[in-house]
């Protein structure tokens, strides 16, 4: 099977990994050299444009960061939608409103491709094996036409219906769930300290305790270790965040707890922490409190 | 063994069960009549005030509400500080201020008892079985009277440190995260509802994403099955949650998040669900919105 990723990132990397490892041949594109390098030594077609990427492909997976991107990738000047095959299947694994989807997808039907609304949790590493959860809605087509790229890269497919955005929309509500935690995570792990608790015990309780989540279990020792290198970065949250509010405004429903994390993702990326890790909003509450967080070793001097 | 329990609630009442069934000897008060019988039959001793029920114990759990009846308990007439024999420990699992553990600890100590901040995490079932997790501070002599009534209720105990305080402080931090989780899962999934999802398939997919939570995880049930009889009452988290803005007050600690998970508890309050299970901020969020929610199924036309 001919399988396309356009997007190089962690995600995108990992998932042209997982498809090559299930003996896919993998063609793909990104605006950077590099990542379409390691994807060459791995085996991999590196391609000039997404149009030449797409052009046999069965499947289209489409990593980018975000709905215009999604619009130019299909539809802009050399856009895929008039090179993929027809019949092929776009795969659109972006974090997009729902009602871009809904909007997005007709149009791309109506010229004899088919639209996954395909959403993924899991992250970078997860993807690179293999085992990512994904958020699917779409025609029984589309299904069917992407059913062996999405068994190379996933888990677990969560087949939610059939119209595009349905997948979108359990996307946003699983984001509002992660960017609240998080900031809660750097809430209480912060106020602890405060409080004069040991940061590690802290996370030792709470992983044991009723107050747990995925995303402080996740994150909190990138703040234990004081490494903020980005796994997943503050400007996803404020790009994701915001979406759940744009969807929530359209819809007229009020969502207090999104909004309050929205702003305490702002005030990381207005400290200049945009491109630093998620966990970063505990950086934001020392600043602000004087609270001493954990400082990264240095590996110079590190203990035996 | 002696040990006495104070306050046969839910959590209570579990305890007692437990040292029941390690063998210990069981002497229990509460103001309410009807436990008193439950702990006959289960073997244990109905005692008629707490400074009897306390009078031959080697520990005394107080498993009352929180500061205030923890210091009548203690100190008010009919106390338990005197009647307690020389060298026990009390052991407090109320979810109390820091502040007044380290207050109220070395009063007791003074008369020659020790105390052991003793916090709970993990609920009824947990209690009953034996398996609980307990967030426990205090000295050495505390730690080693305490042993074995605490290795007959808990599956983990975490010893936090020598003095009484840190134990409330950890439980602080954990009922931030609990209460903000539950308040966040109400708000996830009525969006989700409300964005046209169907909640059960909201639920199977959130528990496996990196959007879960404990609390997502155990609480949202309640929802999908319209319970709101109370596991765990508003009641506890309009507590809990002010008990943390206090802490947090005094330590001039900014907790947003925290503070908005609590003005969600305050209007469930407000609308009469003070008494009702905690899941009930999603019925103010469906209240507010018009959303419907899923209905208690009527046991009388139940499909097979």
């Amino acid at each position: 099977m001919n399988s396309t990723v356009i997007g190089l990132g962690s995600i995108g990397s990992g998932i042209a990994r997982s498809l090559l490892h299930a003996g896919h041949s993998v063609t793909g594109f990104d605006v950077r050299t590099e990542p379409l390098e390691v994807l060459r030594k791995l085996g991999g077609v590196a391609a000039s444009d997404p149009a030449a990427a797409a052009s046999k492909a069965d499947a289209v997976f489409s990593v980018v960061v975000n709905a215009s991107q999604t619009e130019e990738l299909l539809f802009g000047s050399g856009g895929v939608a008039e090179s993929m095959p027809a019949g092929s299947v776009f795969i659109s694994c972006a974090t997009v409103p729902p009602a871009f989807t809904r909007s997005i997808a007709p149009r791309l039907e109506k010229t004899g491709r088919h639209y996954l609304d395909c959403p993924t949790s899991g992250g970078p590493v997860r993807a690179a094996d293999g085992t990512m959860t994904l958020l699917a809605s779409g025609s029984a087509e589309a299904f069917e036409r992407a059913g062996p790229a999405l068994a190379a890269i996933a888990e677990k497919v969560f087949r939610l219906g059939d119209e595009p955005g349905i997948g979108s929309a359990m996307k946003a509500v699983n984001q509002l769930l992660a960017g609240v935690h998080i900031a809660t995570a750097c809430e209480a792990l912060t106020f602890g300290i405060r409080l004069g608790l040991d940061p590690q015990q802290v996370y030792d309780v709470i992983t044991q305790a009723a107050g747990n989540s995925w995303m402080f279990e996740n994150r909190m020792p990138h703040v234990l270790e004081g490494d903020y290198s980005p796994r997943s970065a503050v400007s996803i949250f404020t790009k994701d965040l915001g979406l759940v509010l744009d969807a929530a405004r359209e819809a007229e429903f009020p969502v207090p707890m999104a909004g309050n994390a929205l702003q305490l993702f702002q005030m990381a990326a207005a400290a200049g922490m945009s491109g630093d890790d998620d966990s970063s909003v505990a950086r934001i509450y020392a600043r602000i409190t004087g609270i001493e967080l954990p400082a990264k070793a240095d590996p110079g001097t590190r203990s035996p």
